[in-house]
């Protein structure tokens, strides 16, 4: 990894194999709506870290993301899912306050047990 | 795809499932050997293009890679397999002629088997 910045996921493993005869396979999954990322590793990650600090810019701050980055892959979220993911209230110079509705936490369900399941098969491959 | 060079695998769908409910899964997969990237699918359409056209300076045209990256790619293939998977000679301003070893025909088999068994199992996941 270079530099401090970490990489919240793209061009990283989401899941890997056990090592076998020193390889190991490893993977990534996403989903997409309309063409676009709607849930990825990172987005997940950051819908976690809104609901565990209630702040947008706490999140980014937590995960060294840009505000104004981390405020856009909410709005594209709450965008391509046609309903919000996380309810935010405006004003004040740190962005007001954020949360998970029902159907942000069902996205966050969704996400991790398709993680699961994607780990559980890599397991089952032979590198 | 942002510009006009193509995009061989990184960050880019290897494998995808049908669309439901306006959401589509996808994904990626790759070897690693030492803690590094060892087959992936930019590096095994590489391989094939080298088998293809008999150079490496002809696949890496064909990919819109500099030959400079192609051969490194090659030569960290070689150096991880513990084994060449492209034989080549050396020599001339072209950079010689270059070939597919039976372990160079193997390593694009298992990774194309690999990525079969990835599409089918994305199909079976509902988004």
């Amino acid at each position: 990894m270079k530099g401090k910045k970490p990489d919240h996921g793209r061009g990283t493993a989401l899941a890997e194999s056990p090592e076998f005869l020193g390889s190991q396979i490893k993977g990534r999954l996403w989903i997409e709506r309309q063409g676009e990322i709607f849930l990825s590793w990172g987005r997940v990650v950051l819908l976690e870290q809104i609901r565990e600090t209630g702040s947008i810019a706490a999140a980014a701050r937590a995960m060294k993301m840009a505000y104004s980055h981390a405020w856009s892959l909410v709005a594209n979220m709450n965008d391509l899912a046609g309903e919000e993911l996380v309810g935010r209230t405006f004003g004040g110079r740190h962005g007001g306050k954020a949360w998970l509705t029902p159907a942000g936490e069902a996205a966050i369900t969704q996400f991790w047990e398709l993680a699961d399941k994607f780990r559980e098969w890599l397991k089952d491959q032979e590198a």
